[in-house]
C-alpha cells in the first residue's frame, strides 16, 4: 500500500507537472495572440473583456489532450500549441455565452463575464472571442501548410456543429420543463454539448497533427464519448459535493439553475412519485424563488437515494472502459511516455476534486 | 423630363432585376447548404429556428456588390456565390445577437427570434448560424482552391474583428449613459459597426475572387465607408419616417430603444440646452418607460430641427463622393455594364424608401 501511495503520488506530479508546462505554452500563444491595448477607450476596454475569462484559473485538459495525443503518435507537439491554444479559445466564448444561457453566476471563482458587465456586451465578447478562435486556427497555415490548416478547421467546424446541437437540445429541456428524462437522453445531450469539445476534437486534432491515419483518427470518437460523459458527470457531481474555493463554482449551483444531471435523472427515476413531484416543483422554479432549504432536500434526497454514488460508478465505469479501449486500440503507438501520460491525465481529470 | 423619369424607372428595373437574380441564386447556395431536418426533434427544431431569419425578405445588398464587383473585374460570379452566401449568413447571425443586444422587437416585419424563443435559444441559434458560416467559407476550397479560399477567410476575419469593435462601441455608450456625443464618434462606430460588412468586405471580397490587385483591393476601404455611412444613415432616416409594411421594423423603433444615429446627435447638438435635456431625458429611459407622447416628441423636435433632412443631406453627399471616387479610380475595369449596375445599385440603396 506504501507502494501504491507512493507511485499515484508520483503518477499525480507527472500530471501536474506536464498540465503546467501546457499551460505555459498554451498561454503564452494566447495571451501572444489576443489584442492588449488600442487606443479607443471603448475598443480597450472590449479587450480586457476578452481577456477576462482566459486569464481566469483553468485546467487545461483540452490543449492538454490535443498535445499528448500528438506526441503519442510519434508527432512533435510544438506544431499542436496553436492548435491547443485554439481549443481554450472555445472554451472560452462557450463558456461566456453558455453562462447567460443558463443564468449561472460564478466562474472559476469569479462573477461571471455577464454579471460583471450586463447580457449584451457578454454576448458580444464572446463573439469577440469566437472569432478569435477562427483568426487562430487560420493562423495554422503557416505551421502546418494550408492542407493540414484546412482538415484542423473541419474538425473544428463539425465540433461547432454537435456542441450548438447539445446546447440546444438542453435549452430545449429547460424551455418545455421537461423532467421526464432518462440516461440515454442525457448521455446523447452529454455527447453532443461537452463529449466532442472536451475530448473528441481535442484527441482527433492532436492525432492528426500526429500524423494518424483516417481509422486511427476516427478511433477517437467511441473513446472521446466514454471520457467526455465520465468528465462531465464528475463535473456536475462536484456541483453538489464540491469545495467552492476550488471548484469555483456555487456549490448546488446547478440545483439552482435548474440543470438536468445524470444524479437528478437518476433521482427522479428512483426515488417515490411525491418525492419526485416535490423535487421536479423545486428544480422547476426559477433561482431567485428557491430557498436555501429547497436546494437542500434536493440535495438530501439525493444522497437518500444514493444518485450521486450512481454517477460516480457510472463516471467511474466508463473510465475504465475508456482506459481499456485506449490501451487495445491504440498500443501500437510509438511514444510509450505520451501513451502512460494519456492514462494518467483521463484518471486524474475524471477522479479530481475540483 | 418625361425621358429623365423613363431612364429611372428603367435603371430600377435593371437593379431590382439583378437583385432579384442575384437572391435566386444565393439563396439557392444558403438553402441547399443548411439543415433542414433531423431524427432528434429538439435538433429539428433548432435547425427551424436557424432557418428563420435566412427565410424572412431580405433585400441582399451585400451578396450583389461582391458579385458585381467580381464581375466589374471581368471575373466569374459564379465563383463568388458562395462567399456572397457567406456574406448573408453573417448577417444573420449578427441580426440574431444584435436584437438581443439592443433589446429589438421587430426584425424584417415579424418578431425578433429572441422575442418568440427567448434569450438563451436565440444567442446559441447566432452561435450556430456563426459556425455556419465558416463551415459555407471553408467550402469555398472547392471552388476556388486553398490558397483563395484562405484570402477570402482572412477577410472575413479582418471583418469581424471590425464589427465586434464597431458594436462594443456602441453598447458602451449605452451602459455609460453616453450622449455628449458628435458626429466624429459616429462615424467612427459606424465604419467599424456597419461599413464594413455592408460594403468594404462585399467589394473586397469580391474583388478578390475577380482577380483584382492589392492596390485595388485596397481602393475599396475608403469608397466602402463612404456607401456604408450613407446606407446606414438612411436606414437610421428611414426608421424614422418609413412605412412599417415595407421597411419591416416598428417606426421610430431606435427612439425606443435609445438609439445613437446622426439624426439625435445632430438634434442633441444644435437644440436648446432645455431641449436636449429633455431629449436624452426620454432617449436614456428604457422602452417600457417611454410613452407614445414622448417618442413623439423627439420625432417633433428633429423635425424641427431638421436634424431628418441634415442626415439625409448628408448621406446624399457622401454617395455622390462615392459614385464618384468609384467612376474615377475603377474607369479602367473591363466590364462596364457591371460597372454602371454597381453605381446604379448604391444609388438604389442610399434612396431607397424601404
Amino acid at each position: 500500500m506504501q507502494k501504491t501511495g507512493q507511485d499515484s503520488s508520483r503518477t499525480q506530479h507527472l500530471v501536474t507537472t506536464y498540465l503546467s508546462d501546457v499551460k505555459r505554452r498554451v498561454d503564452a500563444c494566447i495571451f501572444d495572440f489576443l489584442p492588449t491595448a488600442h487606443k479607443h477607450p471603448d475598443v480597450h476596454q472590449l479587450y480586457q473583456m476578452m481577456l477576462d475569462y482566459p486569464r481566469r484559473a483553468a485546467k487545461g485538459l483540452r490543449p492538454a489532450l490535443c498535445m499528448l495525443i500528438c506526441e503519442a503518435f510519434g508527432g512533435d507537439p510544438e506544431r499542436a500549441v496553436n492548435t491547443a491554444a485554439s481549443l481554450e479559445l472555445l472554451q472560452n466564448w462557450l463558456l461566456i455565452h453558455d453562462d447567460i444561457e443558463d443564468g449561472s453566476e460564478l466562474r472559476r471563482g469569479e462573477p461571471c463575464l455577464h454579471q460583471k458587465h450586463g447580457i449584451p456586451m457578454a454576448i458580444n465578447v464572446g463573439d469577440a472571442l469566437h472569432c478569435k478562435m477562427w483568426e487562430l486556427l487560420h493562423r495554422n497555415t503557416e505551421v502546418l501548410g494550408h492542407e493540414l490548416a484546412f482538415r484542423i478547421l473541419s474538425e473544428f467546424i463539425q465540433l461547432s456543429n454537435q456542441v450548438v446541437e447539445g446546447q440546444h437540445i438542453e435549452l430545449s429541456w429547460v424551455n418545455d420543463n421537461r423532467w421526464n428524462l432518462d440516461e440515454e437522453d442525457y448521455l446523447t445531450m452529454c455527447v453532443q454539448k461537452t463529449a466532442w469539445y472536451t475530448c473528441i476534437t481535442p484527441c482527433r486534432v492532436g492525432a492528426i497533427i500526429g500524423g494518424a491515419s483516417k481509422t486511427e483518427i476516427d478511433g477517437f470518437v467511441e473513446l472521446g464519448k466514454e471520457i467526455g460523459i465520465a468528465f462531465q458527470i464528475q463535473d456536475d457531481v462536484l456541483n453538489l459535493i464540491g469545495d467552492v474555493g476550488r471548484y469555483g463554482k456555487e456549490i448546488a449551483g446547478d440545483i439552482s439553475e435548474g440543470k438536468r444531471t445524470l444524479v437528478l435523472i437518476h433521482l427522479i427515476n428512483t426515488c417515490t412519485a411525491a418525492e419526485a413531484r416535490q423535487v421536479i416543483d423545486i428544480m422547476a422554479r426559477p433561482r431567485d424563488e428557491k430557498s436555501e432549504a429547497e436546494v437542500e432536500r434536493v440535495l438530501q434526497l439525493m444522497q437518500k437515494y444514493k444518485s450521486i454514488t450512481y454517477a460516480q460508478q457510472r463516471s467511474k465505469a466508463l473510465l475504465q472502459e475508456a482506459a481499456e479501449q485506449f490501451s487495445h486500440n491504440f498500443a501500437h503507438l510509438p511514444d510509450e511516455r505520451a501513451k502512460q501520460l494519456f492514462l494518467s491525465l483521463i484518471h486524474f481529470f475524471v477522479e479530481r476534486e475540483y
